[in-house]
């Protein structure tokens, strides 16, 4: 079946996967949805983007994503309300970032409207796929990455870009340890850490890997000169409570500028909680881990929603954090959801209906 | 056609496109030959490679690789000298390289056999494609890239292992000029560097963008905390002539340990050149570019070969090089050369028959 709605075309899927998914036990991002949205840029403009049926994609083996890692991608998530409706939150800031990270990598940017206009067309199709098993969502994946060849070490003049949705779960399961790296790095001043680039995640791999192999979940990184400033996680920004204070470090252009970061520090604002954006360094941490002072470490991701840090290594030594039952990070994580599922007046303007 | 050779698979092309290739006007890497090889890592183990015809590769849009930008690569040629007979240079260490990346970004290692194997039989399809146009030669290129799925940050659980030929022409065509970045970094401590990884690839092209459009053909990286210390180029290392001295940095984990570079080093040692492997300052060139000491700037590389700089760009001032009749590029690049495509004895052991 062939539709034309607004400029995007429509080819519906014959069939549907749905019925094989247990939605109440969905891992995080491994099963798909019945549709994508591929949109090809060629001849240096953008074309009409289709939704099609969720298909392999063919590609020459001399595209240059296999070659020089020219890719971008974005993480969102679609919530359903109790009535069945589905929403999404701020993702006109996913486009915006989108586009910083297309800048740094080389990429043509994307238009709003062909993001946006694409993302609603596919997911008023896909709204089947939004669970509501509490803590679940529509986790969707708007990638971007380089389908024009050559082997010369420039980039490309073909691009796809693609969105992809799977129902998912929890990102973490059980509780977070994190060890605070000393030896590897992230990014690089004047590098790529503040895109949503491809490579920055492959490069985290093997540390964190080593990490896991001791026992921890993730990685956190510090600066890579002096690996004494917290810098962020794997696919999520830090914050750290000092007694009553809650810390999180400035963006640079090292790290990933989170839209869950900035919307904890307007809602802890917000709650009175008292917040800083500063460098933290690590002995700063260690020293109040040891005084008692140091009351919560968490993650603030997308995937990972407000994840919070039970322990953290470093140098040899585990720390482990206080259990409290006022903690910053359960209400922060409480207003941050309602507001998502829509369970909340929307006293921001964050919430986006489909 | 179905033979068994050895350990590998052959499916040969029924058509070639040999008969379409002007070989006297061969750009960089923008032709392929008919043949490919394929392997497989699937449920722990590297398969059987297959070499078949030239193909599209077909993955699911959840692949790792469109997402984590997790890939490796090589960069080798195949020499044909005047016999006939095809030559490689220094292949082993190409493999161990292949691994050193491997290892870094997560990615299962190759067998020796299987890369050995593989690329001597791809190559015995492939010699009619070896170009004998003097400055050409079949370019080749390996790479390994996440072919496994899933939108969890992790290493991926399937991977392809594949080797494409390209016969081509000169990297650069005509003088090189070059800009001495201080503000873009390529790596970062701790990074990924020194590894052979498609992401290092993709952070360099805006940048070098900006450097092209200021009418230069490539950057000089420096290090990412000062700027202060010269690195290497975006596919070449950095040799810098003072006086008589030869001097190129020492490789770290953030510079690619180039095969070209080390090649050039022990020549210049067998010509009697003085040479230095230290770190070498921004400072230290432009002080010798002043006082006309600085006698020669040349990149060193598989693709580039021996590249002289004929100029490059510091805080807004371009400094010329010298013309030299006894220029070290040329008598260093004659050397390599000669070894590669069999004009001369092999002293070091370097050249391969396949
Ligand atoms: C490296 C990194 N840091 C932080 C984040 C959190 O950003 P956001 O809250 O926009 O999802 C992510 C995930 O998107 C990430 O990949
Ligand atoms: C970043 C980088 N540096 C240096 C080199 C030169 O290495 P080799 O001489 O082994 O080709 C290359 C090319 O392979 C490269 O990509």
């Amino acid at each position: 079946m062939q539709v034309q709605l607004k400029n995007i075309e429509v080819e519906k899927s014959k069939t549907t996967k749905i019925n094989e998914v247990d939605f109440d036990n969905l891992a995080f991002g491994s099963v798909y949805s019945d549709h994508m949205l591929v949109c090809d840029y060629k001849n240096g403009a953008w074309e009409t983007p289709k939704i099609m049926p969720y298909q392999p994609i063919i590609l020459d083996p001399a595209a240059k994503i296999f070659h020089y890692g020219q890719s971008i991608f974005e993480g969102m998530k679609a919530y359903k309300d109790t009535d069945g409706k589905p929403w999404l939150f701020r993702p006109l800031d996913n486009h915006k970032r989108l586009n910083i990270s297309a800048k740094r990598m080389a990429i043509p940017e994307i238009p709003e409207e062909t993001f946006i206009e694409g993302l609603t067309t596919l997911l008023h199709l896909e709204k089947d796929w939004i669970p509501t098993t509490p803590g679940s969502s529509l986790y969707i994946r708007p990638f971007v990455m380089a389908s024009g060849i050559g082997f010369h070490a420039s980039p490309a003049d073909e691009y796809k870009f693609i969105i992809c949705c799977a129902p998912s779960g929890a990102y973490f399961s059980g509780k977070v340890s994190v060890l605070i790296e000393e030896q590897y790095s992230r990014s690089a001043n004047g590098g790529v850490g503040y895109a949503k680039a491809g490579g920055n995640y492959a490069g985290q791999f093997y540390p964190t890997q080593l990490a896991i192999k001791k026992g921890y979940n993730q990685v956190i990184w510090t600066d890579d000169n002096t690996h004494e400033y917290i810098e962020e996680a794997g696919a999520m920004n830090i914050f750290i409570r000092i007694n009553d204070t809650l810390i999180t470090g400035p963006t640079s252009d090292r790290i990933l500028d989170g839209i869950t970061r900035k919307s904890i520090l307007e809602i802890a604002e917000d709650e009175g909680i008292k917040t800083e954006v500063r460098k933290i360094s690590v002995t700063e941490v260690v020293t109040a881990a040891k005084s008692g002072k140091l009351k919560e470490m968490f993650g603030a991701g997308t995937a990972a929603v407000v994840s919070p840090i039970a322990a953290f290594g470093y140098k040899g030594v585990d720390y482990d954090l206080p259990e409290l039952n006022d903690d910053y990070a359960s209400l922060l994580k409480k207003r941050i959801t309602d507001i998502q599922y829509n369970r909340t007046e929307d006293k921001f303007g964050w919430r986006f209906k489909v």
